[in-house]
């Protein structure tokens, strides 16, 4: 199997892809990954020009000889590619695995909406730089290689549709032409280095919308690295989850095994 | 004129409150200030819990006693408390004047979009303690209690529609219950303490938006208080707000003097 892996947001390393390449052919031999040069481009912000990603998410996605698509890491851009992107994919594009989180939500959003089949949210290659990193590495490639059932969240009901985002990243895509039709769907949300009240804030938003209170319900991921609140929020995540929840009449179902972290599990789009 | 000042969002200090009462006294010995000692609370983020910021929302804004509601300062909260507050305004709260920007925007979205005429975004009694804040105040003052054209933003244009909001409290109203009608409006829009891809993002939500392609057109007042990039942006918010502008086909109409400090001018809602 051949995968891609392409940075439409922040640039990734060399050094992480050889890591990344590394833990590969250990564990997967069979396993051809590509780093497209462009993962390696630096223009201000991102991994490239906007033009330089869109030609290299482009590439990738209508070459029929990739089995997947491995999103390099997240940081900030990907909605600024999107949907150029997406109107350049031919029908090669759609016959592949997509995985990542992040910043990459808004390409996952995107693709979910023109109804790809095989999304998920998921570790990425940048992973590898985190404590116990390789694991979420490996558990990456046993989902894009073998399906393996022990890198799902454990949550995750057969019969139920999921989709999984980051809590900001999500909250900046509804309204907008990237937003997927999530009625019925059990949606997990997870966020990282924000501020307590940028957390409630978005939870404000995002219960709001008329779209999202359609939805099954909501699960809620690990809500790390959360910057000092000036003066202390005096609630945390999960309160929050509930408030929200409940004056927007949607369904709280609980925690959610996904977060920025090496533990991120593998969450795929829609019913499986 | 009696004018009423509440903290729907964080809490306001008792000097900060004398100051203005101060200056008030001085230009304006026809009006009588009243800091509702809800302004003064403290629970948590807020300035009171969210019931006592709303029971004295509703308590001033249904007083026919009061000419204006002055929202003492932003922060974070008003998004908690605007949908119940509304909910309980009776016709003496239309008959009003309303000032305020930042946080309280979550509030005059809501008011404009519930009919109420006479809103504006302009300073508040806390911009008292910047620099030269003592013109700012003067300035609110001015505008409620004598509509002074001074006070007023330059670039407005009579016979056109406007509205002003703080980017990122924008960004989190659209597509809620909150969220006015702005089409053929002219939208002032002002930042203050966000990352330059922060920035970019929120354009991107709001101008994604099907609701805001209808509106005339945008002014970008300040950003300011960018904290640095890591990488360096590469594109300051003229250079941003242009490109999403023209991705959606939406006019850019050059600099709003608004922003997060002494010289932030008045806008009033709709047409003047």
């Amino acid at each position: 199997m051949r995968i891609a892996v392409v940075a439409p947001s922040s640039r990734f390393s060399e050094d992480d892809a050889a890591r990344v390449t590394g833990i590969a052919a250990r564990l997967h031999p069979e396993v051809e990954l590509f780093f497209h040069p462009q993962c390696f481009l630096s223009h201000n912000h991102f991994a490239g020009t906007d033009a330089e990603r869109i030609a290299a998410l482009v590439e990738v996605a209508n070459d029929p000889g990739f089995g997947a698509i491995w999103f390099a890491r997240g940081g900030y851009g990907a909605c600024r590619v999107a949907e150029e992107a997406l109107a350049l994919f031919g029908p090669a594009a759609r016959d592949k695995a997509w995985l990542g989180y992040s910043d990459a939500g808004f390409l996952l959003a995107g693709l979910y909406k023109a109804g790809f089949p095989d999304l998920a949210h998921g570790p990425m290659p940048a992973d590898v730089t985190r404590d116990g990193g390789d694991a979420a590495v490996a558990r990456a490639l046993a989902w894009l290689t073998k399906r393996h059932a022990d890198a799902l969240e454990a949550h995750l009901a057969l019969g139920d549709a999921h989709a999984a985002f980051n809590l900001t990243v999500f909250s900046h895509l509804v309204g907008t032409a990237l937003e997927p039709d999530l009625t019925g769907h059990v949606l997990l949300l997870e966020d990282v280095s924000e501020h307590m009240y940028r957390i409630d804030r978005s939870f404000f938003h995002v219960t709001g919308q008329r779209s999202v209170r359609k939805i099954a319900g909501i699960r809620l991921g690990r809500v790390s690295n959360v910057p000092p609140n000036d003066p202390e929020f005096g609630e945390d995540e999960v309160q929050i989850a509930h408030l929200w929840c409940r004056k927007a009449g949607i369904a709280f179902l609980g925690p959610a095994d996904i977060g920025h972290d090496s533990a991120n599990k593998v969450v795929p789009f829609g019913r499986f």
